[in-house]
């Protein structure tokens, strides 16, 4: 199967590591406006060739969106316009309200698959690109009564040989959640870099490398040209996450502050529920077992 | 050498396998309240024997605290009441001002090393008990002055012996320090659980396990037992830095409410200096490399 990447950066190289070694695609055509990535991209093996942008989307089975979420808001009516009737176009990006509507009313629309595949790092471009990355992780599929079927079906496919697991609900539900579980989580990570560093003159950022601190500011290293789009395609729900969230960190303080131990200890008893959270079964999973099982002995 | 650990969890205990396989520690006693973690700790050969408490501090060359920080607090005195005149007495604690004040007076302050090794994992028990899990990371020296300097000599010896760098500074720094690099992010992970967990109802949960969020939330499984008596031990300055990172957060989220998406820009990338802060150099750390190295290659 030939598929066209539109995007070679950390999740675009990625995919094309594994649809490559997973015997999904044969054919991998990469789409990038950055010259350096997409020279880099074929010097890296990550893409057959690199291709202009309407030669690429015009005679292809499939058409994978990995560039900021602004950019696919440009590009999507686009590769919709000029594809063939048959060819399925999905996207990775982290953002999926503005995206359904602007194309809600586009004859192509059901060829189109809105998906965010859950995993990433804080590093960017071809080079970040890595083997594995979205083995055992989740991906989102929005509103698939809105696409074909045979649509839905190839890109549940991709996931599968990516070896993921699939969830499904609307593009609403899926922005709303992932306000809480991503752009959340960015958003406390850049805040948090932002506090430490204040206190830089008092020479407290030699320890930095050290303790909790490491994981929990890793994601304050991503970059802004991804997420500052993000931001701004999630508003409300990103303002309600971070109300919550101060909320909850005021409470923590004022326990603190107004030596309530009692309270304190009942406030990290709750959060420590998280564990089982985290390390339990979702009922909302379809596992895909006996394909990345597949996968993994390929 | 023979040396006591009070406190066989996941601390003491990792320091143990590591203290016998560089050779450091020929001699390893055991003493825990509690009788399984104690039993555990034997069968899993972290230490050679377990002694009821006043046997196994009299008569060894270095005893290790490694409990949580109010078990500390009693504890010292008493150590420090039955040892020889020439036992080394350091703690693994994360909190230090109350501490060196309780024991300021003591006939035996000199034997006694402040001192707090930066690790760990979100895991607690002699089970949880990791070989290398000090190495290349920072343990710091509190107060120097207030210890004799044979004392000092072999708690150095003992960090570089686990590969770890060194950084002096007073109890008061450190304590202001780790508020920011250790205590902060944990309050912040406690409360970023506390706070998706009121979203339960609305199947967000679900997704949790992919993301930034896994990473982000790791140290909300911390155990209460130890991080409860560290807040109230430092209050004051926890307090401080939970105050700086609202302050932050809210200017992250009325910078989004208004629209504000230059300014949001900037906080983003004012953020991502963090990336060169943890990957830099520090002038601050006083580097083993040599020892490190040995330690390595034995």
């Amino acid at each position: 199967m030939k598929v066209t990447i539109i995007g070679l950066g950390l999740i675009g190289g990625s995919m094309a590591k594994d649809l490559r070694s997973s015997g999904f695609a044969t054919e991998l055509i990469g789409v990038d406006t950055n010259e350096d990535h997409a020279a880099k991209a074929v010097e890296l093996g990550l893409v057959d060739r690199v291709l202009p942008f309407e030669e690429a989307v015009k005679n292809t089975d499939l058409v994978l969106i990995a560039i900021p979420v602004d950019k696919t808001l440009i590009i999507l009516p686009k590769v919709l316009d000029l594809i063939d009737g048959g060819t399925t176009v999905t996207d990775m990006g982290s953002t999926k309200k503005m995206l359904v509507a602007s194309v809600a009313d586009h004859k192509r629309r059901k060829n189109f698959v809105p998906a965010h595949p859950m995993s990433g790092t804080e590093n960017s471009g071809p080079t970040a690109a890595l083997d594995g990355l979205f083995r055992g992780k989740m991906a989102i599929v929005c509103d698939q009564e809105n696409s074909g079927p045979q649509h839905i079906a190839l890109v549940e496919k991709m996931f599968q040989n990516l070896g993921m697991d699939i969830a499904y609900m609307t593009a609403d539900e899926q922005d709303h959640s992932t306000a809480f579980v991503s752009h959340l989580p960015h958003a406390a990570a850049f805040a948090l870099a932002n506090a430490v560093q204040v206190k830089e003159d008092r020479n407290i950022i030699f320890d930095l490398a050290s303790g909790g601190f490491r994981s929990t500011v890793r994601l304050a290293k991503s970059s802004g040209t991804m997420w500052h789009p993000i931001f701004q395609q999630n508003r409300s729900y990103v303002v309600e996450a971070l109300n919550t969230y101060i909320k909850h960190l005021k409470e923590f303080r004022d326990c603190m502050k107004d030596e309530d131990d009692e309270k304190l200890w009942g406030l990290i008893e709750n959060a420590n529920k998280i564990r089982a959270i985290l390390e339990g079964e979702n009922p909302h999973l379809v596992k895909n077992e006996e394909t990345i099982t597949k996968f993994y002995t390929k």
